[in-house]
């Protein structure tokens, strides 16, 4: 392959660009599905991508495609790309390095004279993370038709807007049913991310090559007791909502560390408490249990641990627990082509790499059910993500942005 | 004294148009201080005042005196009255029933040709509970002097408003210094209240005449922990905010049941998670602690228990605990005579009563420090209160204003 070149100053300029477009002030990004931040990011990365000479259309529910057409443009095509949502005051560099990378590893096949057979395609997906409707990853479940049409119309976000409102209101008008992929749109899928966790920077390595997404499993519990005033009822009259929680929350901990698998993990994420006044018993609480495993068996075990726990805690407490499943994912498998083809990249350049799993799920996950699928990691500081210190150097990014070019460009030769 | 006729009818009505006047729907009541609503509802009680012939004023923080000129004007007046403003969907008799039951009674004793010697005064308190700024009684805490005018200018709500620029806005805008009270304004003070505990309705009694007012404490806790994705930080690594939270809404609820006094009690009535996402780990969470027992020993035995279980936590888990003492106050003895007077007034007309303390707080827990106080409590259902569903019969409230008229007659004279 002729030499390939990644302008990594360029990125970090637009990584900057696209971090001004958010709700909160950055470091802190906050960009919501559907709301200004969110089109506007969508219409900055529509431009690159138009000033890059890419094709680029948007479906139904905003997922963006921007395609590089191949020398035989009838093949399957080959996909990378990411999200650009982001949960509130979190970073800059989650699914964003992925959708701006992408293209910077495009345009720097461009430049080096590359010629695709296979046509390549940047993905830009709809709202990655489960912010606004409480479910994750919608534009790709959409892609994969793991999400129906009439499931995805009326998805309800917190004020109860219907998601087929919203999208309507943002501009994206046509049919749901038009959203689903033919399995063999595309013949290879890569996505480059952060890692999210502390191994590449540990074990000081450039790529990790996934070969397995972990199964989230999420859960909305709904508790309700008895409210009244904090001075006046007694210790033992009480139904504290809150009580309530907070047992549960320390089972979902306990839940975890229980499984003897050190990759189990468990999280209560939101505890909205009501009514929320000093001065009152909580009468009801709402929390989120996020419960993940690279094995199935055991993140099913923890779950049926944190529902046991809920049931106990409920009974003891007089407390209505009302339990509502979020998700239930199988894991995803990453195609042992594309890690193949990726750890070739690394090998020609030198690159450090190891294989490991994704505890974290993506788009990738979902990618996994129309087609092969792999994904590409890069080292971020300390491992910390969803949060404003978020961080993944120029090195690194350059690092991921070249072996995405040479993976999409092997891929696409085939 | 003359027959005293309590117009029932006329004022359930107004208590329902003042429940009207709410952010919420009622049956669950929000009125917050300054805020639309609560300036509705002065405007509301003030025109019935004047309807009344009362001469009302208002002071600098909005506190409303409503005064009926006794025959010896020149004399300390007695006062009566309590508070509208109300916490988030909480219910519509909290406070009202001292506000416009003691508007009520005034009348009730005009319309019997009573003339009283020392003028009787009626009075709205601002802001008796703590939403907006965090402390309780701000309107009688500042009429006793127990909180400066320097202290009271600069108290913030949670956008980081000053009172000083929203009590302006809201149209009070005379120095803060001339706020409080004299000590001989009153001769005696005498609240009407729901009891918002479970005691005179399990022993089907009319009228609770309070003793003594519990002592409050309560501090607001700052968990620092950090945050990250909750799929990719394994579970050894982590430093959860609400679970350290959850640890000590338990250990608070622990340290009330092991006094061994059935009065105390110790309530988290606030959690608010931060940046509080499905898919976040909780970095940061902000409590509110309130512990309340009418015996001082046994509140500070609780408090101590609360405070080393945050210490110990905090240490074990690796998180930062910031602790603010909101308030810590004394509790308040009632005055024997108007203790007297109003046993007087239940046993000339028949009226069943008992004797017993208050668990919640009033402002004449403050009004208690400029001179004698007392209160009279009447039942509610099922003690139920800061709830939609908080409820007292009109029966019960006929029953207490009857006994306020007659107390305030009888301290009028004096």
């Amino acid at each position: 392959m002729s030499e390939i070149t990644i302008d990594v100053n360029r990125l970090g300029r637009e990584l900057d660009d696209l971090a001004r477009l958010s709700a909160t002030e950055p470091p802190s990004i906050t960009r919501i599905l559907y709301t200004p931040p969110d089109l506007a990011g969508r219409k900055f990365v529509r431009q690159l991508c138009v000033n890059a000479g890419l094709s680029v259309r948007e479906d139904a529910v905003g997922n963006l495609f921007a395609r590089w057409a191949g020398s035989s443009p009838e093949l399957s095509a080959v996909g990378t790309g990411s999200h650009i949502d982001a949960i509130p005051h979190s970073g800059m560099y989650d699914g964003t390095v992925g959708v701006l990378g992408g293209l910077e590893a495009i345009r720097a096949l461009q430049r080096s004279g590359f010629q695709p057979k296979r046509s390549i395609e940047l993905l830009l997906f709809t709202s990655e993370e489960p912010t606004r409707f409480g479910i994750g990853c919608t534009g790709s479940r959409a892609l994969a038709g793991t999400l129906s049409p009439s499931d995805l119309s009326e998805l309800k976000d917190a004020e109860g807007n219907r998601l087929d409102n919203i999208r309507r209101e943002a501009g994206f008008t046509g049919p749901l049913e038009s959203v689903r992929l033919q399995a063999d749109h595309y013949s290879a899928f890569v996505e480059l991310h952060i890692e999210q966790g502390p191994i590449l920077e540990r074990e000081n390595l450039s790529i990790g090559i996934v070969t397995a997404i972990a199964a989230p499993a999420a859960f909305r519990v709904k508790l309700d007791g008895s409210g009244g005033h904090a001075g006046a009822v007694l210790m033992p009259e009480r139904r504290d909502a809150l009580c309530a929680a907070a047992e549960i929350v320390l089972a979902v901990e306990a839940a975890a560390k229980a499984t003897g698998c050190p990759d189990t993990v468990a999280t209560v994420g939101i505890c909205q408490v009501h009514p929320g006044a000093i001065n009152s018993i909580p009468s009801a609480v709402n929390l989120t249990i996020d419960v993940r495993d690279v094995i199935l068996i055991s993140r099913d075990q923890a779950v049926r641990a944190i529902l046991e726990a809920i049931r106990t805690t409920a009974t003891k407490r007089n407390v209505t627990a009302t339990i509502e499943t979020i998700s239930s994912d199988p894991p995803a498998t990453m195609a042992p082509a594309i890690i193949a083809a990726t750890e070739d990249s690394c090998r020609e350049r030198g690159i450090s790499h190891r294989k490991l799993v994704s505890r974290a799920y993506h788009d990738s996950l979902f990618m996994a059910r129309l087609g092969h699928t792999g994904m590409i990691f890069i080292p971020c500081r300390n491992g910390w993500s969803h949060r404003p210190d978020e961080f993944a150097s120029p090195e690194a990014i350059g690092a991921g942005v070249e072996v995405l070019a040479r993976t999409l460009a092997r891929l696409s030769q085939n």
